[in-house]
């Protein structure tokens, strides 16, 4: 008999997300009964989110019992699944961050890793469930997914598996070629915003040629008048191609949209590589539209919270989404078995890379847990060029947070490939923490040295009065 | 009773390390009766030192045979040791290639590796050592020291020991500190060329001290003032210093030379760093001072070589050198133990870093064999920042040299810190191959896409057009 469970939602405010899963919920007969523990530190957004899950439960006549609670302990008791869901710095807040590191010459990539305040939330999230239901599973579902749960397996014993929206990037390559999505099979491993199709299969054939015929005789002609209509579409631009060439498989979802700094280096360059009307979603023309998207559609879901007329089934659909969350839950406790794509601890799953990085890989989930496929060895070339040096920063980024030593921000400052000087670097990283909303991260941060008379700035050298120019 | 032996010296046409060679096996006892078989492409530089070899060993009065050939078979047959010592590549043909770069806005740092050539060899020395003397122990000590004894290591079953004297670095700090240089004792391990000095002690207690009380009290008054009097003079530098503040541990040697692309970014940044008058060895007011100098150098032997009159014990000197490669084949062959700072693989020797990476560690030898001492861990911070970095660019050259896939050179390029975009990149690559002296190398890298139609360049983009400006 299938069995009822208890998920925490930690960073619950946010209503997309929330109403997706009691949706998934409601459509998942097994989890009858099931109670949904909504978390927040935004009292307001906690409650329209608890009352608007109750309604939607009510209209498709589903059981499901909701608690909240801003209290994270609270939350978390008895818990068999925790979502954590939450971001800790606003869309708005780095768009601050932006404006400032773009006044010291860096075109909208920020100087240094800035991860300090979502790594203390997770860690904080890992140590309670530690404590109060150490059972549970952790649903990682908020980024940095990649660093954040390697830090997470390393600090903690608590299961954890990061989630991503990024493979379904694979869809958008079969859309393009005109291929019937169901017919096709893919892997695509890697670590998280960073992987590889390394199977493309179309009822069981090769794809690969396929898209090759279209990069030879329709890729040039895509490049040249494809308008976007979505700020993300960039899994088949010149850029994305690009990469496939230079490594013979496809990168998929969010993979793409770094890649080298060569892509990125200022908006014409990122159209050329992207495509128009945006260059890709990391520009000062796509961020806005992006952000007020997102704004508009929770308006919309403020407007329907406030009017009790409003059919929620309407405003939400009654389809499950695309989400894994509530099917690996369901294969986990009912033992519906299902293939997913997940972030868990590598423990030779892809070769050449350490066991205790969490890596991204199909895995088939049922009751025994998460067992992950053997995937094809990436490319030698693919290693050394991409996955090591990402895992390589996620390392330097979690030893930075770790030792508190300023100067491995520095470091990453120094590393980013628009920087041209040390005295701008050094500049752009001192403003950078002394912005309202980074006070937590300044306190913690130090340099090696004496700051209060730093030999290595040049002679003369004004940091920020060199760095405005 | 001490054993004679014979070496092998691939690229023996150096004077000034073959006769240093001769002299210190001249003053070796134990390796009386030896015979060294010299081995060169140039038949006249090799006909001069094998003149000159004989001319010394008479005048010391010792018992040494020599044998010239320009055949490597011949050379290494019956060789105990093989020493390889051979650069490809011409003080001047490295010039004329640094012209190139410059042109495409490059300052002293080549966009792409360029170890083709030296990898041919060394891997042409090391099979041919397989096959004629696979006993023999060889000691590499010609670049790249890391990358190439890596590369052989893994590709061969030879013996292989790499030296560099990079390591005696230590003995210009204790000079600068005023310490008599034979009561300090000091461990730098790492990788050649990145090496750091865990160990300090005078008399057997903590040197760092003095260190620090020297950069309090004269540090900026050195770097203000100290005019050096040898381009290679960098060990006390400004930016040795700041390493050092980075990382709680000194660069030694070749290594504060590297550390980071910021302190080498125009003539005017690297005097800052490393000093006048030249700013450190890797300028264009530099180079040419050191080659002058090792021609004139070559000026002054060439004359005594021609002059049966001279004595070329004035010429050369009759003490010992600071080689190690002496006393390691006395420790090998004899016995005679000693302790060593070698290039050898890691085998654990350094923690965090693969098996078959070759480290630099200082090593007993003796008959048994070079045996890594226990080092200190290094820290995580100098492990991340320093040696990660250094040895995935190590095995990117090795794949990229493997593979013969032109886009990793062109990833190389695009990683170096002084590239502002993939076209400037594209054209100095092409223009490098396309060199006299190059040709070899550019008919073996192929871009993994037809390059007679390249969609990657941005429209209306000319490469070399656009990276004269």
């Amino acid at each position: 008999m299938p069995r009822s469970v208890r998920i925490g939602v930690i960073g619950a405010g946010s209503a997309t997300f929330s109403l997706g899963l009691v949706k998934d919920l409601c459509l998942t007969e097994n989890l009858k009964g099931s109670e949904v523990s909504f978390m927040d530190i935004d009292d307001d957004r906690l409650e329209a989110v608890t009352r608007m899950a109750e309604r939607y439960t009510d209209e498709i006549g589903s059981d499901l019992r909701f608690h909240q609670t801003t209290d994270r302990s609270e939350c978390l008791q008895d818990c068999d699944f925790v979502i954590n869901t939450a971001a800790v710095q606003s869309h708005h807040h780095q768009a601050d961050m932006r404006e400032v590191y773009e006044r010291h010459g860096y075109y909208y990539r920020a100087p240094a890793g800035n991860s300090f305040y979502n790594f203390n939330l997770m860690l904080d999230v890992a140590r309670d469930i530690e404590r109060i239901c150490p059972e549970a599973w952790l649903i990682q579902s908020g980024n940095p997914v990649f660093d954040g749960c390697t830090l997470m397996t390393r600090e903690t014993d608590v299961k954890v598996c990061g989630l991503c929206h990024g493979h379904y990037g694979y869809l958008h390559v079969a859309k393009v070629l005109g291929l019937e999505t169901d017919r096709v099979s893919f892997q695509a491993p890697g670590v998280n915003h960073c992987i590889w199709m390394t199977h493309f299969f179309y009822d069981g054939e090769d794809a690969y040629p396929r898209l090759e015929k279209w990069i030879a005789e329709e890729g040039e002609h895509y490049w040249r008048s494809h308008v976007a209509d979505r700020t993300h579409d960039i899994q088949m631009s010149r850029g994305a191609i690009h990469q496939y060439r230079l490594y013979g498989l496809m990168p998929i979802g969010d993979s793409p949209r770094s890649g080298g700094w060569w892509y990125h280096s200022d908006i014409d360059t990122k159209k050329f590589w992207y495509g128009e009307p945006w260059g890709g979603p990391d520009t000062h023309l796509a961020r806005p539209v992006h952000v007020e998207k997102l704004d508009s559609r929770l308006a919309q879901i403020r407007d329907a919270a406030s009017d009790p007329d409003v059919k929620l089934t309407g405003v939400f659909g009654s389809e499950r989404t695309r989400e894994q969350q509530v099917p690996i839950i369901d294969a986990l406790t009912n033992d519906v078995e299902g293939q997913f794509q997940v972030n868990v601890p590598n423990r030779g799953a892809i070769e050449g890379i350490d066991d205790d990085v969490v890596v991204e890989v199909p895995a088939v989930i049922n009751k025994k847990g998460i067992q992950p496929l053997n995937v094809e060895a990436l490319p030698r070339k693919i290693i050394l060029e991409q996955l090591l040096p990402t895992i390589l920063k996620m390392e330097h980024g979690i030893e930075a947070y770790k030792s508190g030593d300023k100067s491995m921000l520095l470091w990453s400052a120094l590393a980013n490939h628009q920087t041209r000087s040390y005295t701008q670097a050094y500049a752009a990283l001192d403003d950078l923490l002394g912005q309202p909303g980074n006070e937590a991260m300044d306190e913690y941060f130090r340099y090696p040295w004496d700051e209060s008379h730093d030999r290595y700035l040049q002679a003369g050298d004004d940091p920020v009065a060199q760095s405005a120019d």
